[in-house]
C-alpha cells in the first residue's frame, strides 16, 4: 500500500489500470445518446447512392450550354425528389429537378432556378451566369462509400451520431454495459434528508451529491442506508455492495478518527492501491481493488473534497469502464487576481470561470473562504484551478492550468 | 418580414425576443439536476450552526497552552461528532474531539491528533508544535449564514446544487417547467428508420437529429409523423402539433421547390420575423411566432445545417425558455492548416478541436467535403470555426473564433 503519495503517482496508478470491457447490450439508436458504441459501425452502401441534385434546378447535358443560353432547352418533365420511376433526359431538352432528387439520365449538369426563366415551355439560362460540368451535383458516395467505416468502436454517441444511425437505417446498436456504482456513507452524526433534526447532528450531502455526479455523466448510482459508527453494520454494507455493484464509493471515515471504522472494513476486502495523496482538498483519498476486481473509493467527508477526488479520481476510473476518454486537459487561463500560496501541497482550488474576448479568465469573484466544508463554492461557473506542490505565488495577469468543469463531468 | 439578413440581424431578433416564464412545478431535488430555479434558496440557519472541529484533535481552552506543553492536560472525556449530550471541558483538562464535532463548552482551541501525545491519561503537546488560537474550528455562519441567498431564482441545478439542497433540506424545490417541443419533418422522398427502402428514397435524419439535439439539453421532442408533399396533411399537422407545443421545429420545405408547402402552411399560421440569413450552412433558416406566442423555426433540411441551425438559433429560445444563459462565447483557437475562402456569406465550417498545451487547437484532419448534407462530419471533438462575412483567408497559426459544441448543447 502506497501512502502520501504525490497527485501525479496516484494518477498513474488509475491510467494504468488495465480495465476489462463491460459486456454488451443491444439498445435502440434512439436512446443511445452518450453511450460507447461497441462496434463498428459500416456503410451498407454508397451516400448518395445515384448523382443526386444539391439545389432546386433544371437538369441537362453538357454539350447543351450553348443551346440554354441562345433557343432554350424544352421542359420535358418535372423530377421531385423521392420520385420512383427513371427521368431520362433528350438531347435539347432539359428536366426541372429539386433538391435531393436523383439526376435524370443523361444529364451531368445543372443549372439553378434561380439562374433560369422559363418562356413558352423552355428554359433559358440568364445573361451572365456561368455554368459549371457537375456542380451541384453530389457525386455516387460522395458522403461515405459502401465498406467504410463510420462511427468506430470505442466512440461516443453524440446527437449527429443519432443522426447518423437514422441514415445507416442502424435501428439497434451494440453498446457498452454502463458500470453499477454503489454508494455508500454515513457517520453517528449524519441524519438524512427529511429526517427530523437532532442536535449536533448534519445533513447526509455527500450520498445525493456523489449520485448527483454520477447522473451528470450519464451513469446511475445506487444509494445504500447511511452508515452508523457500528463495524459490523459497516461490514454487512460494504459486502452486500459488492456483491451488486463494479465501482464502490464510500465517504467520510477516511481520515484516522478512532470511529472511522469504514476504512478498517475496506481494509479487510480489498487492496490498497493507494492511501493519502499530497493535495488540497481530498488528502485522505483512498482507493483498493477488491479480489473480484471491483473498484473502490474512499473519498473524503467534507462536501467540496468528495466532489473534487470524485471528478478527478473517481472519473478516471469511471470513464474507463464507460470506454470513453479518461484524460483530463488542463486549458490556460488569465489569472485576475494574484494567488498567496499557504499550503506546499498541490492544490485544486475551487475558482471563477469567464470568457473575455475569446480567453478564458479566472479569479474568485463570489467565492467564499476556500474550506472544503463549502459545497456552496461550487457552481456551474466553476472551474478547478491547478496550483503545483511547493508552488509559488502567482500574480494577476499569469496564465494558469484550469481544469473546465465541463471536460470532467456533464454540468 | 425581413429576408436575406446578416447573421448579426437574425440573432439579434432572437435575443431581443421577450419570453415569459413557464409556469412553475416543485420536484424533488434529487431529480432537479439540469432544471432551473424559480425560487431564492435561503438559508435557514447558520452553518456551521456551532463552532465545530475541522479535524481530529484535543479541545482545550487557550489559557492552558503552557500547561499542555509541560505538566500535560488531563483527558477528561470524548467527544464524538454526533453527539447530543454537551461536553464540557474545565480549567487544565482536555477532550479529545474528532471532526465534525461541537467544541466543547469552554473550549476555544484544538491541538491536533498527530501533534499530541497521550501518556497516563494525560495530553501533552509535541515539542515544536505551534498552536494557534480557533485554528481548526469552524466558526458559527462560517459557510453561511442564516437568511442568507445560497441559490438564486433563474440559476441551473448541478450537482453541487444537488449536493447544498439535501444540506438544506430541500427536498422539493420549485423549478421552472421544461418547454414543449413538436418536430415535423419530411417529404416523400423521406422514409422512416426501419421502413423498406425504396428507389430514390433517403431515411429520415432530420427528425431523429433534433430529438437527440433536445435531449442533449435536458428536454424532450415529440416527433411527429412524416409530413408528406401534402399542403392539407401538413396544415393539419403544424395545427396539431401548434395546440400541444411551446416551440414548433420544422425541417426541410425551406428552400424555394415547388413541392414545399411546408412554408405556404407557416406563413399562414404565424408572423415570419425572418426567412433567409446569409450564412453557410443554414441560408434559408426561417423564424416566426404564432398567434398564441409559440416559436417556429424552418430549419433547412440538409442535415449539417439542420444541426448547425438548431445550436445557433432554436438553442437561443430553448435556453431562454429554460430561463438558462442563452448567449454565445466564441473562444479563440489557433488553426492548423490554412483556409481559403470562397464563399462571400459568413460560414460555420465544422472543424476538429483539440488541446495542445494547454491552448486549443483547430484543424479538418479528419473531415470530409465542406457539404452540408454530411452528417457524419460532426462528432464530439468537432467544434464550429467562425468565419466572418467578406472574409479573407486564413493563414496556419492565426487564432480563429471557434464556438465549442460543449457550450451550445452538452455531448
Amino acid at each position: 500500500m502506497k501512502s502520501n503519495i504525490s497527485y501525479q503517482e496516484s494518477i498513474e496508478i488509475l491510467n494504468s489500470l488495465q480495465i476489462q470491457p463491460k459486456s454488451i447490450e443491444k439498445i435502440l439508436f434512439s436512446q443511445a445518446l452518450g453511450r460507447i458504441l461497441a462496434e463498428d459501425i459500416i456503410a451498407q452502401e454508397n451516400m448518395p447512392k445515384y448523382p443526386t441534385s444539391a439545389m432546386d434546378g433544371y437538369a441537362f447535358n453538357s454539350e447543351d450550354i450553348d443551346l440554354l443560353f441562345s433557343s432554350g432547352l424544352k421542359l420535358l418533365s418535372i423530377n421531385k425528389a423521392g420520385e420512383s420511376e427513371e427521368q431520362i433526359c433528350q438531347k435539347g431538352g432539359c428536366i426541372k429537378t429539386f433538391t435531393g432528387a436523383k439526376m435524370p439520365k443523361n444529364c451531368d449538369t445543372l443549372i439553378l432556378v434561380e439562374e433560369a426563366k422559363e418562356e413558352g415551355g423552355k428554359v433559358f439560362g440568364l445573361t451572365g451566369v456561368q455554368i459549371q460540368k457537375g456542380k451541384w451535383i453530389r457525386a455516387v458516395g460522395e458522403n461515405y462509400s459502401k465498406g467504410e467505416i463510420l462511427l468506430k468502436k470505442g466512440g461516443q454517441i453524440s446527437p449527429f451520431e443519432v443522426g447518423l444511425l437514422a441514415e445507416l437505417n442502424r435501428v439497434f446498436v451494440c453498446v457498452y454495459l454502463k458500470p453499477r456504482i454503489a454508494i455508500l456513507s454515513g457517520g453517528d452524526e449524519i441524519i438524512e434528508v427529511g429526517e427530523s433534526k437532532r442536535e449536533n447532528t448534519i445533513r447526509s450531502v455527500n450520498n445525493h451529491l456523489i449520485q448527483a455526479l454520477c447522473n451528470s455523466m450519464g451513469v446511475e448510482g445506487r444509494i445504500y442506508p447511511l452508515l452508523t459508527d457500528n463495524k459490523s453494520q459497516i461490514k454487512n454494507q460494504v459486502k452486500e455492495a459488492l456483491r451488486e455493484c463494479d465501482i464502490l464509493i464510500t465517504t467520510g471515515g477516511a481520515s484516522k478518527g478512532d470511529f472511522d471504522y469504514t476504512q478498517e472494513v475496506i481494509k479487510e476486502v480489498c487492496e490498497i492501491q493507494f492511501k493519502g495523496v499530497r493535495m488540497k482538498p481530498g488528502k485522505p483519498v483512498g482507493f483498493g481493488i477488491s479480489k473480484e476486481g471491483q473498484y473502490i473509493f474512499s473519498l473524503p467527508g467534507f462536501p467540496n473534497s468528495c466532489a473534487v477526488t470524485f471528478m478527478l479520481f473517481v472519473r478516471i476510473v469511471l470513464e474507463k469502464m464507460l470506454r470513453r476518454n479518461s484524460a483530463l486537459e488542463p486549458i490556460k487561463a488569465k489569472l485576475t487576481q494574484s494567488i498567496k500560496r499557504t499550503d506546499s501541497r498541490m492544490e485544486f482550488r475551487i475558482c471563477n470561470l469567464r470568457v473575455q474576448n475569446g480567453i478564458y479568465e479566472v479569479g474568485f469573484w463570489d467565492k467564499k473562504t476556500l474550506q472544503s466544508s463549502v459545497v456552496n463554492n461550487f457552481c456551474s461557473t466553476s472551474a478547478l484551478m491547478i496550483l503545483q506542490e511547493n508552488g509559488t505565488d502567482i500574480q494577476e495577469g499569469e496564465m494558469v492550468d484550469i481544469l473546465h468543469l465541463d471536460s470532467l463531468i456533464k454540468l
